[in-house]
């Protein structure tokens, strides 16, 4: 049977920059080169970075990412690697509309090109806003054996593509992909996978994006399965991973072209001659999927690490009070950037304990943190006595003070500002919104307040595993949470606790259970109206907070969108 | 011929608020039934208001809504006006999914009901994530004549549900509306409406939309047109108004029913006997579509007035710097809510002209608002000393300490914050985050300032006409534009000429030209890389700023989604 070796290339590309991610496809067709591959296999639309959104409407942009692709398969011949068959996704337009497309290189040229049929208009995706479907396959014939590709969601499509693969024939199947990490979600690639590579009757290759863009994150796993679905290997999370592959194929005569169901299938002949028999390298050893909580940490830090580098920032300031919070911010940021990259700041009010300034002062330490004190008593003092501020205005100008304190440092030294709040109180609104809510990333928006907590016991447990000193001051665990804005305030003065708070918001938020749904599951009347009318309310605070990496089905981004001006309010 | 009266009820709901629409529903229908209506048409999903967005994945919204419906039936019976058909748009769901819907309710009974067909999912349209087409018609038979009814986005759909019912065959075509405005869009209504009743081969009536629904605006202008595309009749815009139409329509006996392209047409019977012969009204003369400024204007009166009330507030406030943002923005809160609910806040600093305040206290006298002086000199100075600020660092202080000044008075007041900034400085970055950002609603966010002087010199035109006070100061028209945050400082030490940015920014914003098409144009390559640098840099602002009503096709809300993390830059 011919041999292919074949590589994945599990990259992290950034959205809009042709130039960038073209030399990183380059770069890396160059390695899998140097290693012997036949051809590699890039995730969805890497030469354009994945989502573009609007930008996909731009023309001087899609006649960039047409130009580039051309270019670029000069380059790639240039570079040596012109025997390569290269796999990379871009955009395309035509008389029609854009396209969400993927091409074939080959001996510098683009050899295929095919376009996305099934376009996912739900969640995070809006491709049908941007995409017209396609309705062609192209079966590229390299060195005797024919290979099918289906982009991301077209593997989701029970009748399609692969359908129309299976019956036309194929020896293998390639699928670029830009899958987002969801928290949670069980294993659906790869039985998925494994259904896909039936039906269509061939191996199948699967090649996922990784890196954090805007609010999304991209986790990798790349994978391959055999044509009776076992995992032939799988490639570790959250890293840029070459998979090399050793693969013997039927091949053989090449097959029927013409129309399978909707889709014109085309074959494209680069070469029939079989590669020279060779000593196939073993399968590279399947990398195990993180446990939870570790799948989650590097998540979180990867959708830092990329917002701030992508974004061309190299530091990052906070907020340090000593709580959970922001403890838990400061352990992300600096496994995303490095101790010496953080800079946490100590705002004390009148209000705040001894403990909150030594817990902070403590947290830096153990992180390598640069730390600094700025006490906000003059300037609230300021803002009370001449407005005559009271109560809660009094309570939310103390954070205030706070943003535009963090904010003056971030303008006059450049570094980032990152708003600590978690998800259960953005949920509910319990912050100030031009206060502790200013920033121009949140890492962990989409966090709820228990996992915080949860992260911080998995975060140190690991470092003492490895000897190392624990990132999280313990007091900063175990004491109880408080806002510190007036004598003795405890969140639970204001909140159910916590644990059940998450209960009713896992199951009002993420599952979109109404009020006589929570009621029959057995939450108290009392506490839901209470929590159903803060989250309620709480939309437009939601809005106006900044991006943050999202780690669920459903958190407060882009992917839920509710009216602000709502009068619709759950069982009250 | 048999005679039927029609009313058009183009009303004001509100997203999510069942109760109140409802009631809202009964009244109108009464209204009608009082004048003799036989038949009423409400706006496209006139129960749940539009667009209800998430919600639609809500089970105990949508059964919610089914059960409103049903009970609506009983209520509008039980007022006596059981014998009016009364259209309504509502939200469905069943197996397939959520669904737009229209239901006809007759006796006290739901008679009919029909699912959108074509959903948009461009612009500010996501409707291809919410709902399942439909693709059943309901003729439903009154008084003798058949009444077929399409649902917004079905009128614009070449071979659609329009070209079905003229080949099943009807009298008389209903179409619910919830369309929203845009500034210069052309009158394509009318020509739309025109040629889909010659293609249905019945007169057509098209019922839309009024009011402020977050950041859009929905204008009414509904209409009738006769089987030849004559104009009836047009009702005004941006109020809420009743359109009684007496028409004579074929009528005679029902025709087939069954499948018609891909549309299964049914027909439904409530009534056979022609109403007694009676002397028809006149038709009501066509309301003229408001001249641009006008239109505009009463566009961001409408967007701000339902803002406020809808969300449960009763006065504004905001800084009232002298210069012609504020002015603009009091003038329009004047008008939308009453002077007396408007705070106006002069906050000078050190930098602060004579002027400035002197323009501020003219025009709150002008449109009797109240006005307070908080001087920033004192807050400022310590955050400045404090954090050793400079430079721009120093600008943006003077910014926030506004922000905060603001947000004080309304916690403290229980005012609405405004924001003052327009559509250019919110392209090109020239704002401060949490600064002059700071507001719930930005009632100018979508008006380029080259329009706000344009709206000013109107709106003061407008008053001279009626020997009123004009509301802004002259002196706020003419005077150069300066953010005073350093000694003699001008915008247009950072920025072009406005008539040139906004010509600009007309270009590549709202007609996705590229760098090398503004320089086809004619456009210095200097100043275009200034202000493509500028726009590109400033997308975390802009998803930062705070919502305002919508007037162009693409402004900067939900309408136009682009990265942040973004490594495209136009040109250079």
């Amino acid at each position: 049977m011919p041999q292919l070796r074949i590589a994945a290339a599990q990259v992290n590309t950034r959205v809009g920059d042709l130039a960038g991610n073209a030399d990183l496809i380059v770069e890396w067709t160059r390695k899998a080169a140097e290693q012997g591959a036949h051809l590699v296999v890039f995730p969805e639309m890497a030469l354009t970075g994945y989502p573009v959104e609007d930008l996909a409407f731009r023309e001087s942009f899609t006649a960039a990412s047409k130009r580039t692709l051309t270019e670029l398969a000069t380059r790639v011949a240039d570079a040596g690697c012109g025997a390569v068959a290269v796999y990379v996704g871009y955009l395309d337009a035509d008389d029609v509309g854009p396209r969400n497309a993927a091409a074939v290189l080959y001996e510098g040229e683009v050899v295929a090109t095919q376009f996305k049929h099934h376009l996912p208009n739900y969640g995070v995706f809006d491709e049908r806003r941007y995409y017209k479907p396609g309705q062609t396959l192209d079966i590229v014939r390299l060195h005797g054996v024919e290979i099918g590709m289906v982009i991301c969601e077209d593997l989701w499509q029970d009748g399609g593509p692969i359908t129309a693969l299976g019956q036309a024939g194929v020896d293998l199947v390639v699928s670029p992909n830009a899958s987002p990490y969801e928290r949670n979600k069980d294993d659906q690639r790869l039985p998925l996978v494994a259904r896909r590579a039936a039906e269509a009757g061939a191996p199948l290759v699967y090649v996922n994006l990784i890196g954090g863009q805007d609010e999304l994150v991209f986790d990798g796993d790349s994978m391959a399965v055999s044509i009776d679905g076992a995992l032939l290997t799988r490639a570790p999370q959250f890293v840029e991973h070459l998979m090399m592959m050793d693969m013997s194929l039927p091949g053989g005569a090449s097959r029927e072209a013409g129309q399978f169901g909707e889709f014109a299938v085309r074959r494209v002949r680069l070469s029939d001659e079989p590669v020279p028999e060779y000593q196939p390298l073993p399968m590279p050893p399947a990398a195990e999927p993180l446990p939870e909580e570790a799948e989650v940490w590097f998540a979180l830090v990867t959708g830092l690490r990329d917002y701030v580098h992508k974004n061309g920032f190299r530091s990052v300031t906070f907020g340090m009070s000593g709580g959970i919070d922001s403890a838990v911010v400061a352990a992300l940021a600096a496994d995303a950037l490095g101790g010496s990259s953080v800079y946490g700041v100590s705002m004390p009010s009148a209000y705040s304990s001894e403990h909150s300034k030594d817990d902070a002062a403590d947290l830096a330490r153990r992180i390598g943190a640069h730390y600094s004190v700025q006490p906000i008593g003059e300037m609230v003092e300021v803002f009370v006595e001449q407005l005559g501020l009271t109560g809660l205005a009094e309570e939310n100008v103390q954070a205030r003070c706070r943003g535009v304190t963090l904010m003056g440092l971030s303008n006059q030294h450049g570094h980032l500002v990152l708003a600590t709040g978690n998800k259960t109180e953005l949920a509910v609104g319990y912050s100030t919104i031009y206060g502790d809510a200013v920033g121009g990333f949140a890492p962990i928006k989409d966090v709820p307040k228990t996992l915080v907590w949860q992260l911080a016991r998995w975060r140190n447990a690991e470092a003492e595993k490895l000897g190392d000193v624990p990132p999280i001051p313990e007091n900063s665990i175990t004491k109880p949470p408080s806002a510190e804005l007036r004598p003795g305030q405890l969140d639970a003065d204001s909140l159910p606790d916590y644990e059940l708070l998450d209960d009713i918001l896992d199951d009002y938020v993420e599952g979109d259970k109404g009020y006589s749904d929570l009621l029959a599951q057995g939450f108290a009347a009392e506490v839901v109206d209470k929590v159903l009318r803060m989250v309620d309310l709480a939309e437009y605070k939601r809005r106006q907070y900044p991006p943050g990496t999202k780690i669920s089905v459903k958190g407060f981004g882009r992917d839920r969108r509710l009216p602000i001006t709502n009068g619709w309010r759950e069982g009250h």
